[in-house]
C-alpha cells in the first residue's frame, strides 16, 4: 500500500517556529514517525504553498497511489481547482486539519474540497494523519 | 479509559433494515466488535431519537468518562442545547459522522456543535467510531 | 389498508381551549369522524409533543402500515432527525396543516420535511387528514 | 356548484409528450375524468401559457365561481400579479401542484400566490386536483 | 403636449369591485377627471394585464409621446423587461403607485423599474397621476 | 392651511456651490417660490443637519401643521428614530427627494421612513415639494 | 397568586459543577430564595432537558397559573413549537436569561419566543428570576 | 446610590399625547415615582432626542454614577457610537424598552448596544425602569 | 437542417432607434445575413414581447426543429416559465445575449434558463446567433 | 496651507480616562504635536460627539481648507449623511483610525464614507494622523 | 491574425484519463485540429495550473496578440487577480468553458472575469474554442 | 532598519503599459525613490504575480526584517492562506494599496489579510508605500 501525505500552505512552518506555542514537532517529525508506526505502508511526503504545485502533485501520483491524506490548509476554504483536481483522480483522498476548523473564523467552517474528498478528520492534532492512514489500511 | 458511545435520532435503524443499501452491520454490531477490539477499553453504548434525553446521558456521564465518540445524526446541525451540553461537561467529545456530510444537503454541511467537540471524524463509515476510540487511546 | 394520523406538538390542544376561536372540533373528534367516514381503513392515532417519540413512532410503524398522515406543527420547520426518519421508512407520508402556513410567519414558509414526503397539504383546515386519507385509497 | 380548473404554462403539454416519463394521461383527459366523477359539479377548464390572460380569467370568474383549482405552474413562484388578482377577486383559491415542488429546485419551495389562496396541494399528482373539488364539495 | 396614462394588471377593477374599500371611482372616471382638468392636455389612456403588451405598448408610443404616467402595478416589481422597454424610449417616464408600497409586504419596497424612469410618486392615491401630468406640465 | 417644507441633512448647500452642476436655485429660493405660487397656504421653513433636531422640530409642530414635506435627505436611509417620530405625530408627513434615489447607491433605495409617511414624491426635482403642497390642498 | 419558575436544557447543571466559576448557587437554591422572599405567592418549580416536556407542562400549568417565569436555555433560539405553546396558553410568561445572550455568539441574538412572551430580562443573573416575580406582582 | 434615568428619541412624548393609547402616565410621572418609591437612592433624569447629547451625558455621568437605566429608543437598534460610549464609561449600564421590541418589526430584534450593557428589561411596561433600579439595589 | 431564431422582449427595437449607438443593423437584417450565409440551414424567425407566448412557440416548434437559437432577453434572468418550456421540448437550445450580461447590472449575471440550454453565448454582439448556428451544423 | 483634523464620537475621551490602557495622550496632545512636528501647516482642531456637527464643520470649512484628517468614530460605519457631505465640498478627505478596525467586529469592517474620500489610513495609531497631514504636504 | 488558445487547472487531464467518459480528444488534439482548420491564423497554445502563471502569460503576450481564447477553469469562478489581468492588457478575451458551468455546482454559476472579458461561450464542448476563434476572425 | 516592499499580482505592470493613464512611474522607480529618501534603512524588492510564492517570501523574510510593506492586489480580496502567513510570521506588515479600493467594487471592500496586519494605507497613491515606512520609523 502506498499512501502520501500531502500539505498545503503555512504546514512548511510547524514546529520550526515558535515551539513554545506549537511543540517542536515538526512535519517532517510528523511524517516519520508515521513512516515507523507503519513500515508496512509506503509513505511518500509532499508540501507546497503554491495551490497549483498541490494540483500537480494530485495529477502526477492521483492515478497510482492507494490513498492521499490532504491537509490543504487555508486553500480547503478557498480552492475550487483543487476540488476539481480531486474529483478528477481516481486516488481516494482523506481531508486532514490539525486544529479544529470549527472552532475559529467562520470563513473556515466552509471546506470547498470536501464534497469530493471520502471524508474529514480536523481537531485531532497530529494524530490525524496517523488516523488517516489507519482508515486506509482499514479499507483493504 | 473508559469510552462512551452515543448515537442520535435514527441511528438504532443502522443495518437492521434495508440491508442491500447499508450492509448489515448493526450499531449494537459496531459497538462490539469494538469491545473485541479495545479489550484494555471500557466501553459503553447509549441511543436515543429523544435529544433531552441525550443531554441527560452527557450531564450524568461527562464529568466521569475519558471520552465521549458522539454521533448526534440530525441534531448536529440543529441542536444548541446539545452544544450547550458539550461546552458544560469536562469528558472530551469526538463527532463522528458515517456518511460524508459535506457531500450531501447543504444544511447538513454546518455543525452546531463542533466547535465544542474536540474535533471531528466525518465519512468514514463505521470505522469513523475505531479511530476515535484510537484519538482517545493515543492521547494518554 | 392500514393508516395513522400522526400529530405533533401543540396539537393536543385543538378544540379543547378557546372553542370561540377554533371550534369544539379536537383532534380526537376529528379522527372519530375519519374513522366513520372511512370504514374500510384501519385508521391509528398518535400525539406527541416530543421530536424524539415522533420518531419512535415513524420507526416502529414505518415499515408496516399503507400510509401516514403527519401534521408535524412546528417540528415542520425546524426538525432535520424527523425528516431523516421519513426518509428512512418504507411507509409513504403526507404532510398536513390545518391552516395556510404560507399566509403566517415567514419561517413557517419553510418546510424541512416535505421534500421526503409524497406531497403536501396545507391551509384546508380538519379535512387535510381525510382528503391525505383519500389520496392514499385512490393510490391503491 | 361551479368550480373552474385552471392551468398554467407548460401544463398542456402533459401527457402528449413522452408518455413514458408522465404517463398518457393528457390535462384534457384528467379535466374529463374530474366531469364524470363529480356530475353534481359544473367544471369550467382554462388553461394559458400567458400570464396576463390567466389574470384575466381570474378577473372575468372570480366573482362568481364557487372555487378555483389553480395550477399556476411556474408562475406560482414568480408572479406577484398573480397573487394581486387572487387577493381581489372573491371567490376562493386552491393551489395545486402535480409534483412534489418542495422535493424539486430551491426557487419552487417559494410561492409567490399561497398566501392568498386558501391553501395548497403539492406532490399528490393528477389526484390533486379532484382533492381540491372535494374540499369545496366538503366545504358546501 | 401628448400625455398617455398606462396602467398594468388588476387596475382594471378599480372602483368596479368591493366599492365599499375601493370607493366608485373607476380608473376610467380617473382617467375623464385628467381630460377634464387639463384640457391643454391631449392625454391617451392603456391598460392591461399582459406584461409584453405593456411594453408593445411603450414601443409603439414611447418615441412620440411628452410623457408617460405608468403604474405598473405587481409588474413593478419583477419586470426587467418593462425596465428595458422604459430605457430604450425616449418619452420620459413617471412611475405612479396608489396605494404606499413602502407599507405593505416587503417585496412591493423594490422597484425594478424606478432606476429607469424620471421619478416616483407612491401612496398618495388617485391624485398621484394628476401630480404626475402636473409635472410634465411644470417640466415645459 | 398649514404646511411645514422640511429638509434634512446637506440640503443646505443647494444652489449655493457648484451652480454649473446643481443650478442657482437654493433651498430658500425654492420655498420663497412656493411661497408666492401657494398664497392661499401658510407655509414655514426648517432644516437641519442633526437628526434630533429634525425630530424636535416633528415634535413641536407636528400636531398642529396641515400637513409636512419632509425631505430627510440621508437619514431617510438609517434613522428609525425620525420613523418613530413620524408615527407619533398626527400631521400627515410626505416624503420627498430631488434626486431618483432609486437610480443611484443602492443603500438608498431603501427608505426606513416611508412605510409610515403617507407617500413619496422622488426624482421629480425643486418641482416634487410644490406637488406635494398640491397633494394637500387637493385632500382638503 | 401562583407563579412557576420553568427552566430548560442545561439548567440543571447551574452551581453543582464549576463552583469555581458559577458560584455555589444551584436552580434549586436560587428557587427556594424566591419561595423566602415572596412569602405571598405561590412558587411552583420545573425543569426538563427535553422540549417536548417543556411544552407539557406549559400546557397542563398554563391556563391556571398567574404567571410562568421561563428560562428556555437553547430552545429560546431554535424551538417554534414553545412559541406556539406560549401563544396557545393564558398566563402571561417572562422570558429571563442569566447571562447576558447579546454579548454571546449571534445565533443566541435570536430568540424565537420572545414575541409569544410578554416581556425579556437578560443577563442580570440570577437577580432575574426575582425581578420577573416582581413584574407580576406589580401587575396586580 | 446614584442612579441616572436616560431616555433617547420620542421618549419625551410619553403620556403627553394621545393618553387614550399610552395612558397619563409621563416619563416625568414615571421618574417621580421612582423618586418617592425609592427615597434611598439618588436619582437624576435626562432626555434627548439627539443620538450625541445621549453621548455626552454618558462621558460626563458615567465614571461617578453608580448605575444607568438607558432606553435609547431607535438608536438602540443603529448606534454604534452609544455602543462605543457605554463599552468606555465604567458606569454599569442597563437596557430598557417599554414595548417588546421582539414583538414589533424586525429591525427591532437587533440591539447594537445590549452587547456593552450588563442586560436588558424589555416589554415590562413603564415597571421596567424601576426594576432596572431593583437590580442596581440587589447589587450591592 | 432546421433552426430558428427565437428573440425576446424589446430585440424587435434594435437597429431602428437610435441607430448613432446601436447601428443601423435590425434583428430581421441580422437574420437575413444568416439567411444568406447559411444557406444549407432552413432558417426560421420569431420575435414576441409577451412570455407566454414565446412559450407557445418553443411548444409548437420545439419536437421538430433540429436547433434553437435564443435570445430570451430580460426574461431570461426571471421567467421559469420559459426555463420548464425549454426542459420540456426536445429541441437543443442555445442561449444567446449580444451585449455582456456579465459586465452589467447585478442581476442580469443570473440566468433562469441556462441550466436548461445546451449552452450560452453572450457579449460577442450579432455574431453571436451565427456562432450558435454553427454550433448546430458541427453537431450534425 | 491649511488643514483641519476633525474627531468624531468619543474620541474626547482618548487620554483622559484609563491612562493605564490608553497611555496619557489626549487627542489634544496629539494635535499639538503635529502643531510642533509641521510648523509650515496651518493646523486647525475640532471634535463633536454630535453627526450633525461634524457635517456642520464640514460644510463651513470644507471649502476653504486644504485637507481635512477625519477620524469619524463609529459614525464611519452608519453615517451616510457624512458620506453626502464630504462628497459636497471640494476639500480632499483623508479617514483615519486609531485602532485596526478590520481586526475588530465584523460591522466596523464596512466604512460609509471611503468611497468619497481620498483614501485611508487605519491600524497606524496616533501616527495616524501625522502620516495623513504627510500625504497632504507631499501632494502639494 | 495571432490568437493564443489559454487553458487553466486541470484542463491538462482531458482526454488523457477516463476516455470513456469525456472522449479520447485531449486538449492538445483539440489544439491541433484548430491549427489544421485555420490555418490564416497563428495559434499558440498554453496550460498552466498556477494562477500566477496564467496572469504572467497574459502579462506577456497580452499587449501583442490579436486575441486570447481562456477557459480559466475553477479559477474562473474565484480568480479576482485574473479580472485584473484581464483589464490591464489590450488583447481582447474570449472566456470559455467546455461544459455548461450553469447547470452544475451553484458556485460556477459566478463567473469573477467575465465582466473584464468581450464575452463568454459556455456548454458547447470542445466547439468552444474553434467559435471563440471564429468570433476573431469575424472582427477583421 | 531592514524593510521590505512586497508587490502583488499585477503591479508588475505598473508605469510601463498606458502611462497617459497611471503615469510613467514603474514599481521600481517607486522603490528607488524610497531607497534614496530612506538612506537609514535598507529597502528589499519583491513582486510575484503568484500566491504561493509571496507567502514563501513571507516566510524566508519574516523573522528577520522589521517591517513588511505588502500591497497584495486581488489577493488582499481572496487569500486566507496569506493571511494566514502574515499571522505565522513575527515581522509586522503594513497592508497598502495605491487605489482607494473602497470606491471600487463591492467585493475589493473586504481585506482577508487586514485582520492580521498592523494597519492599512489605502488610496493615497504611491506615497502609500512611503508612508509606510514612515511608520516603522515612527515605531522605533
Amino acid at each position: 500500500m502506498k499512501i502520501a501525505i500531502v500539505n498545503g500552505p503555512n504546514l512548511n512552518l510547524l514546529g520550526k517556529r515558535e515551539p513554545g506555542i506549537y511543540g517542536n514537532t515538526t512535519a517532517e517529525d510528523c511524517f516519520h514517525q508515521l513512516v515507523s508506526k507503519y513500515p508496512q505502508v509506503q509513505l511518500v511526503y509532499f508540501q507546497s504553498n503554491v495551490e497549483g504545485e498541490l494540483i500537480n502533485f494530485l495529477h502526477a501520483n492521483g492515478f497510482e497511489l492507494d490513498g492521499i491524506v490532504l491537509n490543504a490548509g487555508a486553500y480547503t476554504h478557498t480552492s475550487i481547482a483543487l476540488r476539481d483536481a480531486i474529483a478528477a483522480i481516481t486516488t481516494p483522498v482523506v481531508e486532514v486539519h490539525i486544529s479544529n476548523v470549527h472552532a475559529r473564523e467562520e470563513f473556515r467552517h466552509v471546506s470547498m474540497i470536501a464534497a469530493k474528498c471520502v471524508g474529514v478528520i480536523a481537531g485531532l492534532g497530529m494524530q490525524g494523519y496517523g488516523l488517516a492512514v489507519e482508515y486506509f489500511l482499514g479499507k483493504q
